[in-house]
């Protein structure tokens, strides 16, 4: 089975070619001038569309406990919704619950995800209890591909690590070249301003907002990359969001240390003053770290130009507002933290096309070909290039959208962007060679996407 | 005619791919997986091989007059000697005389080179006399493809512009885009310390490192960044060489300002010492900025790592020990500034490779990709690509050599890096399509380089 | 004849303390507690005042020629005005013209001052033509007491010194231990932005602050101290105005150089709004560097907590609105550059401790005690300790005025601060053991004052 | 009783002056020009000699238990010894053992204190253990005179507290302006070197340095320092060793916040060498933090000279070698952590004055007057003024010295200076108006010091 898309725009993360693309198969075995090939099984037409690498979701959280409910997304409906909006690839986190192996709860995340993702998927691995059986099996876990370990310096008393532990975590990781994921906020500082706002009564949701502030995101971010030069550990910030984070990141990749961080749509969008929204609407943006000042945005903005920031992923974590974000209705600290967003990274990013703060070359370099490079998926994945999977997103950057609940793929009940007009639209999406959407239509699968078994992050120095 | 470069490892900045490349005529026409073409009217079999895009040197001097004599290759020979190391496509300095006009010099620089060539070129333009007519005749430069104008803050009475000259250029360079490329060195203040070292009777050759401390090009590297910010103006600091100007290009940088730097294989290599050596030999390694003490030599390695020098260029402006470095056996003021180098680069560099100082990808990024990119010539040049000038260069990484006078291509009397010892080589050469070097022997001509008419910077922002 | 100043509180720069202060002829021999002395030829009454050092105003232009026109306070006209407002030294800056000597210079300014003032005062050298003959003379300078040497970086074809004559002068300086003082704008680049506005028909006062960005201030600062740093010369930089040339300060003072800086009252009360009057009344406000925008003011109040900035001086400077800034009233290129505020600085000061911004010990080390000790005068000035002068001033810090032309005694038609309301006010000044002012009247007399040779700065490392 | 020091030059923080001081009783009442007074009860000629406020160590572990044994000076073997040197106030530190009060604690030292000190003394409060009780006792504390408040972010299970225990206390500090002063040192992190050190088989003195790495000091500061920022506490980091942390109090301090540090002398002429020292030598000098790499040592003096560290105490802390530090002969994590030093402060940090790293008056400064300002004690301590307690110290700066176990009056069998040459040399020490030293014996008594209720750190902004 071949497939020819030609007369279309290919964007790769350098630049822009007039070129046709040959899939043969769950391949792309050419990429040409366009007319080069003229004959195939099926033909896309990509006149005046961009022909993209598919979209890589470093992110997300599908079918998650967390505090006393699971996140609404399954794999199923969780892919499907990032293929509906140009996402042919995620990595998702598997929880190590305190007490159990590495290798039971990488079981366990296979069996929920196996079978049932419409597109590719990958693992990283949240270690949350460090002991001498952890740290054997994060050997097993490089093995059987999963090379990435998140960790988190915020709460306490469930997924928090100390920072005995980080530095017994990234000595392991130093040696395997794998790479050391921080949730970087001050989780102990954090849990006494949370309790200082109960204490007086404050517990509407943009207390969350209040009792993180950006300090102790910043301060996080240069104690996780402090332990990360005494060790020598390659480290990745997960959503960053506060200016005060990003310039230590900076600080530390102008010294040249293997630090590297991603940010979310939701913090170049959305702000503080989303949380503070009236009548409990605002614990639809409870997540963290929190939604900052609206003059946070442009410094991240700037960051994803010089590459402080190198990646966008979405922390989907969705929670349906009825049922469960109002477990917080009386108790901003009770609300299940997180926001759903897998479906819309692309189309946000290419506003920021749009609007000039990106090229469209960064546009696919931070969506897709970075995430490929530094979850050693590259060049299967990140690429429109011959002997790379055949993930191809052929986008209408003309198009026009609404975002709504109503007309989202996610199973949650509400959007964060509702209302919200966007120019441009995915037209077709392949996923391995399989045409998963195409004409405002699915025709993909659960149980198409595979498990990858990923490489080494490649922008070690 | 088509060339088929079949089983190689195609690197591009972004990653490596087995890949073969097909190329018809001037021009690739498809890039695919390895078998999907198995004829063409020439095979070029890069088993074991790099094949990358052509070298890009952004910054030469080619028979350019400089203290009363003339670098000592022409654009053949220099340009000949590039192609032997792997170089595609040189950019060259068009030098402004005082109360002459940029039309003129640009005619002047034409005729030099055109039909001389044996790789595709393109021009810089050398601003040394702003005034109204000079202003208006940027934009003609434009026009005709050379958008990048240098300016001097050093060699006062010669090339120097006052800051309220650079400030007129650059609000015109604001205009159209086009980029302000300095050389950043205080040369009114570095003109006094030259006196005071005379008056001394210090005449030798190290005395031009002694007089340019590296705190006089972290101010002027300071001075053009704030004029740039002043007026919005594109800058791109050529010749980097000390930490000082390194360190605020990364803070400008870090800002999310249009500054980029590039350093030379000198600075990385080579350093005072070369320049103390006795005998009058350090008078081939007078160059500006002058070579720096050893330590600066891992910062600008770390620059390259973290993207605050995205280029290197070789500065290459040769001049002869006998006759021409001679002229200033009893002054080091009256050395001819400049070092031999346009063979060399690909090589050099390639031993950061081998040295684990860069990837493969960043390699080729470093001396192709971005150079492309950042003076507008890519997706033409820079990357292997459909549609992408088959300007291709087929690198033996295992292979061996010593670098010498007796050997090289470049028409000077001695080698910086006589002795040195190198792994890699360059196995084959394509200039647009035509091979022009190929198992040892030169098969390309003056005159099928072709001029480069080039587009504006694409990394704005 | 001695003097005894009971049952104040004296306030020196390190705190406060109940003290009498004994005074004979013109020194003061004791400093006692409460009742000591009880005796003396004349008792002044501090209860509830406050005891402090004389103001010293080390940057002042009596009857300085600009412009084509002459500041309007003569020495004895300034320093009446300035013991009026507490401050009983000040230093005058000698101004030499290009062409002439150093020592004539010194001359006419002796000329001019000698027996006209009211209290006692020294002076800088400005350098303006930096020649063989000027490097020499400076030894001589420094002989007389005059050790500290101006120079300009603004002012091109006047005052304006190239870098290489700035590198001289420091060289020299370096030798002798005295200090550059810096007017730090890049003149240059300024003069082509007030170029391109007059080309464009803006002439109105507002454009003086619009032609010399803080950018332009904070390069040239920068510059200032690189140049320092290659020569190990001692650096003051003169009314700092601009956050950017404070961070370059910060940055140098954290790595332990030798540079200080001073600001002004200006800075830190009035802004680019105030340039902006209709009416062209912003000419009353020009001076340079300019006033800027009001976010400035806090980082300059900071400034002074942290030292960064060490002494409030006033750069009065005073030119009638009528007849003298009135010539430039089309083009704002030629209003006279200046601005009354000798008489007021203690007092603006002194909100600063109202407001909160300072402690009272700190407004009396930058008002006093470090001019002092900067200018080598301590402790003959800038303390109430025994042996040192008894410049003493007697300050009410409860009572009220109000600032105004009406009734200031500066030789200027308008105020600066017209109309503005203080808490505090001098109620007695003594100079060298006399009353000069009490009781709301002037005792002083032209003549008392005298010569002061100065030391070395004594803050040097 | 009274007592005339004539004929010396009075050094105070701000410079000298020749001057003699009359005292009555235990003050100062006069500071005159010579020979002002001519008679007195006892007469002290200072020909020739320095008269300094007496010294005030703020930073003293007399009799305290650490890690099964206690240090070895009792308050009266360290206050005579302080006096023998100069120190004429210690502030020693209370230290709340887990699950007692902060009343008993302070008690309990009062009764070790009180009558045995032959110098004044205050206390600072060491909080342990962070609950609603002791958070309401450090109001008391406030009220009798004991407001600064020391926490570890060191020693985990034992004085250690955790961030959010830290932000309680800042939180609680901030509303009375009290000071929290902090052991920045990620302990956390630390026991994990220390494990692998200990696993690894490395249990020498030096282990000690190795395990506490400069990053984990600079790391901790940098999180006081945004606790502080996040609550408004002013922060005083204790015993500052490595430039990383003196980088993350600069620039804080640049920032304006109240924010400040001390170092002592054992960081500033020892390093990680001698803990190198063989046969067990090396645990003479271990402290926390950790001796560093002799190039940290020229930091620390430029931070003195800058004010980024503002005072220089002892942390002394003796044990003997002989069955105290030999607790840890085979495990470097058992030796007592402390050094002696409360003797020799005045001495080393003359030789910075003799070496030319410190003014005379700046040696004063961060020895008496800084320490009296920044812990309330100003100006009856801290100052040769009318009105202070006469403590002062007549200096010979000519004398000359060996440091050495045998002659050190420390309860402690062996010298961390033993055999250095000295220069200057404590000749008389008046302690309240008591001559306590003179002519090289003791004239004091334990039970002369009085306890100082001390008031708020007076460099608030």
């Amino acid at each position: 089975m071949r497939t020819l898309i030609r007369n279309g725009t290919v964007v790769n993360s350098t630049g822009t070619v007039a070129a046709d693309v040959l899939v043969d198969g769950e391949t792309i075995v050419a990429v040409t001038a366009p007319g080069v090939f003229t004959e195939a099984d099926r033909i896309v037409d990509a006149s005046g569309k961009y022909v993209l690498p598919g979209g890589i979701d470093a992110h997300t959280h599908m079918e998650m406990p967390f505090g006393g409910t699971v996140s609404a997304d399954s794999f199923e409906t969780g892919t499907k919704a990032a293929a509906w909006g140009g996402t042919t690839t995620i990595v998702d986190f598997a929880v190590q619950q305190k007490g159990t192996l590495l290798q039971s709860t990488l079981d366990k995340w296979h069996e929920k995800a196996d079978g049932n993702c419409a597109i590719d998927y990958g693992f990283h691995m949240i270690v949350s209890d460090v002991n001498d059986t952890t740290l054997k099996e994060m050997d097993a876990c490089v093995e059987a591909g999963v090379n990435s370990f998140k960790m988190f310096m915020a709460y306490p008393g469930a997924l928090y690590s100390t920072d005995g532990e980080i530095l017994r975590a990234m000595r392991k990781a130093t040696e395997s070249g794998s790479t050391i994921m921080m949730h970087a906020e001050n989780g102990i500082a954090i849990d006494e301003l949370v309790a200082v706002a109960l204490a007086e009564g404050r517990t509407e949701p943009v207390q969350h907002g209040i009792t993180r502030p950006p300090e102790l995101e910043g301060e996080a971010t240069h104690r996780a990359i402090q332990l990360a030069k005494v060790t020598g550990a390659p480290l990745y910030i997960v959503h960053l969001s506060a200016r005060h984070a990003l310039e230590a990141v900076a600080e530390a990749r102008d010294a040249g240390q293997n630090v590297f961080a991603e940010t979310c749509p939701q913090y170049l969008y959305l702000s503080i003053e989303d949380l503070a929204k009236p009548e409990f609407e605002g614990a639809k943006y409870v997540a963290s770290p929190p939604l900052r000042p609206k003059d946070h945005q442009a410094d991240l903005w700037k960051g994803l130009r010089t590459n402080d920031l190198s990646v966008v992923s979405t922390d989907h974590c969705p929670f349906c507002f009825k049922d469960q974000k109002e477990l917080g209705r009386d108790d901003f600290s009770k609300i299940p933290n997180g926001m759903p967003g897998v479906e819309h990274r692309m189309d946000l990013l290419h506003q920021g096309v749009v609007a000039g703060e990106l090229t469209l070359a960064r546009w696919v370099e931070v969506s897709s070909t970075t995430p490929a490079r530094m979850f050693g998926m590259y060049p299967r994945k990140g690429v429109i290039a011959p002997g790379s999977d055949a993930d191809i997103v052929v986008y209408d950057p003309a198009a026009k959208q609404t975002l709504s609940a109503e007309t989202h793929h996610m199973n949650v009940d509400y959007s964060a962007y509702e209302g919200m007009e966007i120019t441009g639209r995915v037209s077709t999406v392949l996923s391995r060679g399989e045409i998963v959407v195409d004409g405002g239509e699915f025709h993909g699968r659960a149980g198409h996407g595979r498990f990858l078994r990923r490489d080494l992050c490649q922008y070690l120095s």
